[in-house]
């Protein structure tokens, strides 16, 4: 931007993508934010919420129900509204999102799903919600959370390809031209599970490709084989995660499948303390037996609990695969060896499967 | 016992094992206990427990530890003998052992390494320990947990093959009689890394067993490939967990290896709270760059994580698979995806198998 000129050999774009702002009237009225990565804006952000009572936060995907959260903690009345039927509708399958409601509720989290905003309303300072119902949503502050957009502008005047809104990346991630790569939630992606566009926007999945990408810049090292999509999050005190498909997401691209789910405590016996029941959803094809996605919702242990899923996935493990996996387990640490979650689901689809 | 006949076509012996009782002087006072999985047993041990001011555990294992943290938590001066060099020696390497024996220190249990018990002393109930340097510990009560040894009374009558003190079995569990099975402690194990005899007692590794035998039971269907053998423990704080071969077991095989190692705090940022340092140690065999092992210690996500590393080395992951898996990360739960341990290890072996 300053004119400089900086000589390169091979190029890495990795531009990100920014939020989206909804054509909604009264979007640029003063105390409207989106949730960008730029601190000097989360600050001025951090500021609005000092001095706010009302908060509404459009789009109940994860980003927003982890701010909602936030501000919960913060003290502040905080209604979410989705237009969805379900919060993380888009992330997780009903018993997830049914869950994660519940989380909502018991923390005092107003959620309007099913409901779309028609305008935020204001006098030179944001003072309401309107929703399609009619009904207004006292509001000081609003927070615009509905998803972001790869951010292609400079691969675009560039004169490289485009797909899907990304930058179009071969599996080494080099774009239309051989010497530059892109990385990120700028480049386009693919389903590893089903080789169909994918719109993943997740940190995890940026610093996966930038594994490849760096690897590859002077020699072909490495492949990207698609996205898996590992999707962890907590609110309140439950957290939850996604690896994989989901069966919503099984059913939409036409998959025959095949479930296994099993619950427990997260440690042994129930008694000990800290104990959380700990669920656990296996999805497998019905053709081959193949895992192609896992839910789990409990205590923190979900977070690598659900790498440990995703890995099943990777590796394109079988039902009769996981129900014999040698794991380990203790007290303070895990479901007993009996009722282990991840052999016992997979127990569960084995009766469906070889029934 | 009672004379009744049971008739059976197929028979499973889970007979377990029992604590082996060293040939110590005094070992037979009242006050001296094993631990054994006997509710009745334990009630009486417990009694003792609560009249008790000084305990001495003889064996510094995973037993003899988690016994001496619940002792010290109940407010018993604890002190733990152990003959080798270090605690826990014969689960984990020296890394994992010096953090555990840090962990001891903080928690104010007593640790004598490298000594050798050579009576308990007293008149009539134990009043001491005698060590082999001269030096007496006071003790009115004593546990004893140096290990345990296969139960296999029944097998031997009934003229079942018996190797390395175990019940042989073969791949599909069966015993030298193929209508009886066996299952758990009571059954002599190989390696499924290396092929030999492990001495592995497990209540996972049982589990995983039974999975298998019950499966056969009229129609051989599931194969055992040997014991991996996945350890996890907690000390105060402090969780630790092995999952496979260690530096030394590899060592001990002849197996020229690999080493990969990564920390990071186990919520990202560091600031998060309940952030604890969580640092991850992989083991890959240098002829083919696949992981045979791994370790790990940390907050409670380790009980997991050691399971992610077991599917690791069950699926015989080399660590450029392990550099490129895709996992999921949250503030929360995890490492930042730039500082995930896994990733960080298996990049960390690479520099050395590329090198």
């Amino acid at each position: 931007a300053d004119g400089e000129l900086i000589r390169w050999r091979k190029l890495v774009l990795a531009t990100g993508s920014r939020p989206i702002v909804p054509p909604i009237a009264g979007v640029d009225l003063p105390g409207v934010y989106t949730v960008q990565k730029d601190v000097g804006y989360l600050n001025r952000l951090l500021e609005a919420v000092a001095q706010a009572q009302d908060v509404v936060v459009i789009g109940g995907g994860l980003i927003g129900l982890e701010l909602a959260d936030e501000l919960r903690k913060r003290g502040r009345r905080v209604t979410v509204v989705e237009i969805l039927r379900r919060c993380l509708e888009l992330v997780y399958d009903d018993d997830l999102t049914e869950r994660a409601e519940q989380e909502l509720a018991r923390l005092g989290i107003n959620v309007r799903t099913g409901a779309r905003v028609t305008a935020i309303e204001g006098d030179g300072k944001v003072k309401a919600v309107r929703l399609d119902t009619g009904e207004q949503l006292r509001a000081d502050l609003v927070v615009l959370s509905v998803g972001a957009q790869p951010n292609v502008a400079l691969a675009e005047s560039a004169g490289l390809c485009l797909v899907d809104g990304g930058i179009w990346v071969d599996r080494y991630l080099r774009t239309s031209n051989p010497d530059v790569f892109a990385a990120g939630d700028c480049a386009a992606k693919t389903s590893y599970l089903t080789g169909m566009p994918a719109a993943t926007r997740l940190a995890s999945t940026a610093t996966a490709e930038a594994r490849v990408a760096g690897a590859n810049l002077f020699q072909l090292r490495r492949e990207f084989p698609g996205v898996v999509g590992v999707y962890s999050t907590k609110i309140g005190d439950l957290a939850m995660g996604l690896a994989g498909l989901g069966e919503r997401a099984a059913s939409a691209v036409g998959l025959s499948y095949v479930v296994g789910t099993a619950e427990a405590p997260d440690r042994h016996p129930a008694s000990m303390p800290g104990a959380k029941l700990l669920k656990v959803k296996l999805v497998f094809t019905r053709h081959s037996g193949q895992l192609i996605g896992g839910q789990a919702y409990g205590g923190d242990s979900v977070g690598e609990l659900i790498n440990l899923i995703a890995v099943m996935v990777q590796r394109r493990m079988t039902a009769e695969d996981i129900a014999t996996f040698q794991m380990g387990t203790h007290p303070a640490l895990t479901a007993s060896p009996v009722t282990y979650q991840l052999s016992n689901a997979a127990e569960m689809a084995l009766v469906v499967l070889q029934g």
